[in-house]
């Protein structure tokens, strides 16, 4: 690891992490909470200073490797969630800093599984910074998605580089600069036209931007107890339900679109199979919920594709009580956890392309028992998964069950029942924010002891960071410093 | 496919079926139990007659293809439960037969899942057959571990090829007289040791054999309600533990002692974590079990380790009610149920070893993130394990999870709660029996539909039968006669 420049990129996050803060003052200002603006503008001004601090001396080389990647985006998560919970403990809106901390390190990996019985009673200063951290780590995971993981090699991710627009240069720094441009410009359009859409529906502006933010970084923190349920509005359940579509997509295909390769996307197997998941998911809960007698739990089409987009793009609103709902569609909602979006949109989880992958290698399996000297090489839209890609793919996934099972394990000390401690490490692992039983859409995590709640924020900062960046600083060479 | 010879084969088989009910025919003699005898007598007559039907006619060629394997096996085992329940039903000790199939599919798959309320109104003869089903299960999944599985090369049972007794010819029929010779001796010197071991605990020698049947085959069955439960005796616990031990454990083990070769004991890594796993397993749960209060569930060490040993080795025994235990150790028990015992052992589920190789494959890729252009190889125990290898598990551990989940999502039709839903669909996948909640040790599998009993039926055979033996046989190919 190369001190130097891990300083000075995570000062100069800070330096940013205090920018991003701007807006929340100034709403603070605005809705005449003192407290709040108080908070926000210590913390800018401590954030600001260390910033300046660590940036001071400048890095003795501006090249970014690998080791150094790992440690900048691990600890830029940490940091970030570290002092952006800051505002909330100051303030007083939320009391104790653990909380402050789950809650935040749950926006900035675009969770959404908060700790607050009642979001109402939020400044709405506060309500617009907690949503806001959505929106900065969607982004933040885009561009590290075209940055870090490619490069990484680990869980399967150089079979996007080759789909990740901008230039494919080994080096990182000029690859972020071209792609974060795309990038940027079509993250901040979709969350335009959805905030112009949802005011439309009459949502207020500061309600509107929250719930862009929780979709379009595929968050899920509602300024309302009820969640997006509290809106009983079939436009404005169908317009979020849009957007979790477009944001569970691969953000390439939006490159694509605009350079007109249409056939790029017609072609992309993985997209099939997302829209494939999301019809037929649809449709079995559609069906399941049609024989259920009480009908305001959502017997209807709106509810059924909302919940199941809600989930699979581990957005994480609702629009009713999902834990109500019965086996067969909560057992369905459930999987759904493990599946998510497709790689390089904000959503979490193992993704769509993964699960591709080791489903047609079963198919290549099953060919080679009658033709044990055939070579049968698996592909993806023509292109190559070569057994190195199939292992990386491979060790991912049983590492994502692992730690799903080991988190399960820890949870489980609490003794609540097995629904509850398995969901609830589902849920946060894959970057969800709700689960069943006592974590469900009606519920929060309040009630778990300060060390679960620590827990779940790793397994959060795991999910969101594709496991090995953060496994990977456990291994000690990576310390040694060359500076 | 040469039909000539998958007849002949099956046609034998079925004589040998009839063999195999002799004793129980005895037994209902013995017992003088009216309808058993007759009913035993007919189905003998009825299956020797089919027998030689089929074999009356011989094959025209002696070679057994791997097509032909894998539809001999997976048949056998079924035309094996569709006449091997036939006793059960005529004598109307069953009076259902889709129940009296599930049982016997159960016990022909050492399972040991069952659809009875009142264990102990069954006719003795009939006891005696149910558990007798294990021990042949049990044998047969030896003989095919060895005969079939390497050969098939899917499930990455390859690995175990060098490592199984016996000539190493890549022809079939050879090995299998060759190996099996070896095994049915180990076999049944085990089986001796434990029946007199349980006959001085004080057992009668009918419960003896039952208990020993269960045991080796690591099926489950007992002839008591509480299991292993009803006796209140250390002495039998502890044997049965050390029994259950043994046969979750390669076969191999004992060849290798016969030959003296204890160096390939001590330094077999499968070995190693399989008695790591059952040790950590067994401390945590007995200090999670001294919290509790109510000691009749089984405060001690001897309780815990029976649980944890009955569970990895997917026999299914219990002594106690662990539906009552509190939630670590159930999870503990839950996902002990997807490792099971080591390969080439009677146990199911996805087995020690390949998890063993796809927890290594994930320090590789570690290694990787930082040398991406090294040669890494994957080796357990100096042998290295080539990416075909590592493809083929990749391939069976994912659609182990796959068929999980389609069965979980089928079973879940049936709107139980999900613990019940999920750990059903475990426990008869991974050949266990016995799951939690309306499935727990103190309940049974009668309260299902229809469907589901088959549903279930078919999941222990796909489990048992390592999943692509039956799985391929949806290859069209396969069915092209050439004959």
């Amino acid at each position: 690891m190369n001190r130097g420049i891990v300083r000075a990129v995570l000062g100069k996050l800070l330096i940013l992490l205090g920018l991003t803060m701007v807006p929340s003052f100034f709403i603070a200002l605005f809705y005449n909470e003192k407290e709040s603006t108080s908070a926000f503008l210590i913390t800018i001004a401590l954030v600001v200073i260390v910033g300046l601090i660590m940036t001071f001396r400048p890095a003795m080389t501006k090249k970014i490797r690998i080791q150094d990647g790992l440690v900048i985006v691990t600890f830029g998560w940490i940091i970030a969630s570290v002092f952006g919970a800051l505002p909330f403990y100051f303030s007083g809106n939320i009391p104790s800093y653990t909380d402050a901390f789950f809650e935040t390190m749950s926006g900035f990996t675009t969770t959404g599984a908060s700790l607050l019985t009642n979001v109402e009673a939020l400044d709405n200063s506060m309500l617009f910074w907690r949503s806001f951290t959505h929106w900065i780590g969607g982004m933040g995971i885009l561009v590290v998605t075209v940055a870090i993981f490619p490069a990484m090699g680990s869980g399967g991710f150089q079979i996007f580089r080759a789909e990740s627009p901008g230039p494919t240069s080994e080096r990182i720094v000029p690859r972020i600069k071209d792609t974060a441009k795309i990038l940027y410009i079509t993250y901040t359009v979709i969350s335009i036209a959805e905030f112009i859409l949802l005011l439309l529906g009459g949502m207020t502006p500061l309600d509107s931007a929250i719930h862009t933010f929780g979709t379009v970084g595929t968050g899920g923190f509602s300024s309302k107890s009820l969640s997006v349920g509290y809106y009983n509005s079939t436009y404005i359940k169908v317009v979020i339900t849009i957007f979790m579509v477009l944001c569970g997509v691969n953000f390439s295909i939006y490159y694509n679109i605009i350079k007109k390769k249409f056939k790029n996307i017609f072609d992309n197997s993985e997209l099939k199979l997302y829209m494939g998941i999301i019809i037929v998911a649809s449709i079995f809960i559609f069906i399941d919920l049609a024989y259920i007698t009480d009908h305001s739990l959502g017997n209807n089409i709106v509810d059924s594709v909302f919940q199941v987009v809600s989930i699979i793009t581990t957005t994480g609103f609702s629009t009713v009580d999902f834990d109500l709902w019965p086996t067969f569609t909560k057992v369905i909602l459930f999987f759904l956890m493990f599946i998510g979006g497709t790689a390089g949109s904000t959503a979490g989880s193992i993704k769509v392309i993964r699960i591709l992958i080791l489903i047609k290698q079963i198919k290549v399996e099953l060919q080679k028992i009658f033709h044990p000297r055939a070579v049968i090489s698996l592909k993806v839209d023509d292109k190559s998964i070569t057994p190195g890609i199939l292992g990386s793919i491979t060790s991912f996934f049983v590492l994502y069950i692992l730690v799903f099972v080991l988190g399960t394990l820890l949870i489980s000390l609490e003794g609540y029942d097995l629904i509850t401690t398995s969901s609830s490490v589902a849920a946060t692992l894959g970057n969800v924010g709700p689960g069943f039983g006592l974590v469900g859409a009606a519920n929060n995590y309040s009630f778990f002891s300060v060390p679960s709640k620590w827990l779940f924020s790793i397994l959060m900062l795991l999910g969101r960071l594709e496991l090995f960046t953060v496994v990977a600083l456990f291994t000690p060479s990576i310390w040694k410093s060359d500076q």
